[in-house]
């Protein structure tokens, strides 16, 4: 997501009801990210929506992407779990698998993985849980992108056996000096401004750095820029988001 | 399952736990049938017991299937379900996706798909769910063999649709004369001497023919026998019918 | 709900929501009901949203009943299950009991049992299931208050088995001639026009009639009408058949 | 569990079935303890299973207990996992609700409350879930005494909230000299040896001390002994248990 790429991926999470609940606005945000994180089961994602989420991304063009969890719908896979790292392998293939079916019958495949939720954030500094959900790819298919953090233990780990590691920024989440997010619940961690995050967006993209916390001008490089689809006026923003992007010269494209 | 093949396929349910429970003696199992019918987590089997059933199977050239069923941990998928068609043919793709990634991941394949209690019986007379059924397998691989009761419609929507449809019967079952079976919880619907389950799994393979429940002796076609592996004593049962099959010179080999 | 009462209950379902999916507008809902079908768990409502509920009742002087389901979040309740009479009593009591603990810490009780979905409509024809459902409210309390359909086998058995059964009605859906609900997917089954709505609620709960589907005014005597929470525009409508009764003459108050 | 009362009370998990998983001897357990901990189902614990089981402990005079879990069937509440203190709190007063319902059917009441597994382990030590478990136990009943170890926040926060606190000691677990359990997975963690346990037993019970993992003798005061009832030969052993304790003198009763 630098100068170095002069593209950008978008991505966001997609297919988050379960049943009659229904939470992102798939449709919608289909039409602006390049990439959808399409949930599988686990946090959320019926059979019913994975599969129309994969035929509306595959008749768009729209990469489609695991988003794995632990097995948590109560919590929406927010709440870590200390799941033991042969579980937490299996877990994470069998979603992989789970989604295959439906990217396949729409003509595509499942294009890379993206842990959600807790598990996002513990496989940054988790090095045992990192390595069980790298398993858990590695058994899916050994050659599938797998997404997160720049830094994350998740990618390091992912990288040293072999899995092609892809790096995100958050244009609407406040950083630290040392380029690590600002953690939820503290004081100004999420940026609600719709100029600021479109300003940011442009400036991670375009240049590969953002303003941290303290005001301070730190390089953030990523190759994919993560949008949030189940907040009001979203997609609204999302389509700002993308706009703005383009017109700033910055191609808006799937990770190769 | 008749003379005309001049050989039997043994199939079995396996890898019905679930976490801390167990219930099939999947290994021993592993070491007498040639098919597997694999739990897929809707109403047993837990990705790790997935994995490693697959993996067994693999190292034992046993074939896989996908024993796929009604979403009902509580009910061990016994509880018949109005399921609607759609939702019910993703439920299906979904299962065999998920034992897919471990299939593959031990080097083979998912050879076919065998729905599981009340699913089974329900698919028999009715259109509507085996169609979905059918519509879940051709979502997931267009030519996967499914297993069933002769006459089933099931089998019927099956072959319309172009997936090959095999035969099952069952030994330690009773037969009307209609050749359906008799109704778990009428008296004698479930055959428990040992040596009759014996004698007619040899009858079933080498002519085709079974004694019915009123005493005639009628038709029953069928390439699998099925044989049952949660009951104590069930392990040496099956070992017992495979080698008295092979003794009475019916070939125990996978269907083709 | 007739003339005989001079009063009417209104019922809606709450607490609809699991986790993070919301589904119910439960405050303002708790604004013009006098009677709260609550969620137990088993096809939506996760204790968190129970506890709320029942206090948010509580302070409003709002009755709670127990919305007992199939265990099916997966379909929401909504696919009729073959659940054996013993699982499905105590499945039932287990229900009732969880919602009752934050109904006592909220400073009131459990009051009445209302099946949801799929079970609803079940045991309005299923002696059995309707049997159940009874046996698990008796195992409960067997003094609670049952609400379901007049002239269903359910109130039936409730009855002859001590419990007080109420009726309802639905202003909001086609009667038959004979009384019965029109069953959904057929056309004109839900009477969408607000004004209609409202007039047919005067009129049951004044007169204790309706027009049919077939345009023919028949008797429906019912102690509380049910209003729906889950669509767009549901509580200002709610308002207004609240408002509408009570200039009609008809007193808007819990059945005793 | 020290001279200081001359009596011991006996307690085991009961009911960690599901549906078609069985896993304890529950009928055999119940002739040898004299308080049940009954899973609510959370980790295990289906509700015909605990109507079942809190029927057997009401006619043989033993107290029910509700264990509380984690929701976490598929881990058998053995993962430790990051619930907000909100939703704990909530989750254990729905599982004690939902039990109490069949207590009392039984003609008797949940008398106490123990957490299960990782949940157990996790309020030893984190404050926070400790004062959410007291949090739900309060919510059901702000008089049921709570089961734990001795010296654990769990303990702590409980009597401060104005619980009974209930002490208790494994004898079938190696103690580090601090008195705190030496973690499963270390060497020597599990006692097997038969003999070994009856006189740690007995040690525990009439004198208040047991050998440490070191060879030390270190004080242990409980009022309660934790016996084991899902491994081969466990209730065989609980009985010696028993019948030693009552030889030496020490009275087998529930605690008061």
């Amino acid at each position: 997501m630098s100068s170095l790429h002069g593209s950008i991926d978008l991505n966001a999470d997609l297919g988050e009801g379960f049943g009659r609940w229904t939470l992102t606005d798939d449709e919608r945000l289909l039409s602006v990210v390049t990439s959808a994180n399409v949930a599988c089961g686990f946090h959320a994602g019926d059979p019913v929506t994975m599969r129309r989420v994969c035929e509306l991304a595959a008749e768009r063009g729209v990469r489609i992407g695991a988003q794995v969890s632990y097995r948590d719908l109560a919590g929406f896979g927010r709440r870590a779990m200390d799941v033991p790292p042969a579980e937490l392998a299996a877990e994470v293939a069998y979603q992989i698998g789970a989604l295959e079916v439906f990217a396949r019958a729409a003509g595509t495949r499942v294009s890379y993985v993206k842990p959600h939720g807790a598990l996002y954030n513990r496989v940054v500094h988790d090095g045992e849980q990192a390595a069980a959900v790298v398993d858990g790819v590695l058994l899916a298919d050994a050659t599938l992108p797998v997404l997160g953090l720049p830094g994350s233990r998740f990618l390091e780990v992912a990288q040293a056996a072999g899995l092609p590691a892809v790096t995100e920024a958050f244009a609407d989440r406040a950083y630290t000096d040392e380029g690590t997010l600002v953690p939820r619940g503290r004081e100004g961690a999420v940026i609600t401004d719709a100029d600021a995050v479109v300003a940011r967006s442009v400036s991670l993209a375009a240049e590969g750095t953002v303003t941290s916390h303290s005001g301070t001008r730190i390089p953030v490089r990523a190759r994919s820029l993560c949008l949030h689809g189940d907040t009001p006026g979203a997609v609204e923003l999302a389509r700002r988001v993308r706009a703005e992007l383009t017109a700033a010269g910055t191609r808006v494209e799937a990770f190769s």
